[in-house]
């Protein structure tokens, strides 16, 4: 059983050395949901056309996001992240937003929690921007859905679609 | 139908004027999950005791992070938090950790966004420290649970068991 | 001749003590503009309804930086914002932007410097986005317009226009 | 006509991948002045001798912000700057403040907006400490002079005097 | 036995609620000393006039650090300062230079972790720009030197010299 | 006399150009001391085991530090850390807890600053924690311990132990 990294031999946090690691491309694609009353999503869709754009302030906040990583989640590595992209998928079905974001890098270790951070801040600044209208909004399923690049490979999240 | 708060009436964002509110003792509790492989959740409790503290990390970066929220999120108000406490419940059966936070302040803006923003960045980093042997972890059902002060009351979300 | 008052009698910078300044509402409102070639500002139009929304991210930029000001400025106190809005108002004549930043606070010190840095941050924005069209763009006129509030009264900028 | 490159097809907000970029050392000039009363520059002038060192605080302020440009300008990439120097020239006819930025870097990404970004800083700066004695500054001509290195070659911004 | 106020009944940290304390008026003073070679100070000393100024420099950082302390120092409370200033007195026979930092501010909680932060980060500021020339400066003896204001009254080390 | 590097020849802050620099493997080592009342120290080490862990929440205080150094130090370079590691040795004798911290990185420029900010931050955040039953701690002897790689060779402070 391999062991938590980010603890050394005598339990204490560490941020583990990755000065051995390659410097390669690795890109990082995370997904998650916003669920929220169906009024909630069609004022959101309404709003991008005639008044405010709240998909397009939750990108800004994502992409911004995905930059502050390293001050945000204690053990990360800083890095220099080469393109952050974030893309919504309004269900009205369900109805919910989806959240994608890919995250790219030319460095030592990996981009999930880029990729992953990216996603959440902008599932939060939905819930902000919409919470005067709707206190119920979840936010679900908040994943990794692939990442390329680095020692572990090609890994693919069972049961995700992919381009 | 309430308007979308943070856009002006010709949709541009702005950050609402708070001024004409009052200063009030508010709360916020909200919870969220981070579900797993059994491994994973007996690697994280065995660890507490032997060797390294998952839950320690992660709740003092939802502690630091509640106190950057207005950093994260673009339209949110700065303000002075009076505490935050993050609760983490592991459930076997899931298995899973539950995540509470709970933020309070005296002031013109309730503390929802502190609260979820606590949670978010203590899942992640639950993430980040167990990533090397489970990568398909998912966060969950981010939601807020309670609010109260402020203009509009005491919410309680239907359906959670609060204190 | 009132002296620099950010050092003390031996010229030590220092940050001023407005302990005994009231608690009053104060309001500042900045201006300035960037100029730029036609064809930029004809394409920064065009996106707006189109493709992609140059002032939209600018304005977040000048909201966000409006928080930012203590970290910035030097000798530039905390202060807890009420509010910050941004205006742009294209002018294709000349051609060129005119920004306009409002920020409101309940506070022992102004908010000019705010207002200020929420213009600036704004224009910067406006160059980083259009840059790979147009190096020439500048930034002028970035000044004061407006000040309400505090023991210097109501200050009104010869020659500006206020509403 | 180029489009703009932080936008893509759908003419979302994107941070524009770099990673096919050369590493090479790029350099970036930028120029902009502050206009003030010539009571305001003479206080400047005096200070700087027998009490407090305005120009010295907008120097450091300068330098720092150009390390949070990537925080400030949301599409910006974070990058490891090699240098910041900043130069001030007092010209009593005018009478104003020249401020002139140089930004070094090895990257894959040019430094215009880091350049820029001290010397707006600088010059906010510059106003902040005076602000007690003359409101009626004005921040003008903020524009990239040169810029060296990377696919675009070295620009030289028309009419502007290099060294 | 008073208890370390920042664990709960279950050895969790929190951040305290201050919810409850008064507001009232809140001072504190640190100090601390650099120890370094004859040659470093002399150096400092010399450039302070002709050349560059280190002590500048310094207070500058120490001033920003103290409006940093909550991000640095996990449980600490956000406030907002009413005032830091620096005082830096050479001491050409141990050698040494002695900081003194005094931080005002009117709140529910002290502001002793904001005077540390600001002599330490001073101090390291004070090592950074002369550690070229000596390695072996050491940062002795930061310690609280008096405290004023809340519950626990007036507060003076003893041994410390106070004015 | 080497000339202090952080001013160009006519007494200006800059931040040195490290263009030239060699990128190396860089590692220091700092260290310090908190000396405290007897019954701090075993409050701290029976906390650690029954209650709650101070030198957990210190170590992750430093780590986080270590990261944020270049937004402390006005003329620190930005860098890209391989890890950073704390150690933390109580000593009952005399009493105090020493605080070691050892940083790497790939880079053109060396970690001292790092090793010593984490250090730093640490102690401050051990005083914080135990602020309320002691406030007479002082924090000591901070100093670089060892430095090894670039322009300097391997360095060792006299007297040191090293590993």
């Amino acid at each position: 059983m391999t062991d938590l990294t980010h603890f050394d031999e005598h339990g204490r946090a560490i941020m583990v050395d990755v000065g051995d690691k390659e410097t390669t491309l690795r890109v990082a694609v995370a997904r998650g949901e916003v669920s929220m009353q169906p009024e909630t999503l069609a004022r959101i869709l309404d709003n991008r056309v005639a008044k405010g754009d709240v998909l397009g302030v939750a990108r800004l906040a994502g992409i911004m996001a995905a930059k502050k990583t390293p001050e945000l989640i204690p053990l990360c590595h800083p890095l220099l992240i080469n393109s952050v992209t974030l893309e919504f998928t309004p269900d009205p079905i369900k109805p919910r937003v989806q959240i994608e974001a890919t995250v790219r890098v030319s460095g030592q270790t990996g981009v999930e929690m880029e990729a992953l951070t990216a996603v959440s801040v902008a599932a939060l600044t939905i819930y902000d921007m919409c919470k005067a209208v709707d206190r119920t909004m979840t936010i679900d399923n908040l994943r990794l859905v692939e990442k390329l690049g680095g020692r572990s490979g090609h890994f693919i999240n069972p049961g995700e679609s992919t381009r």
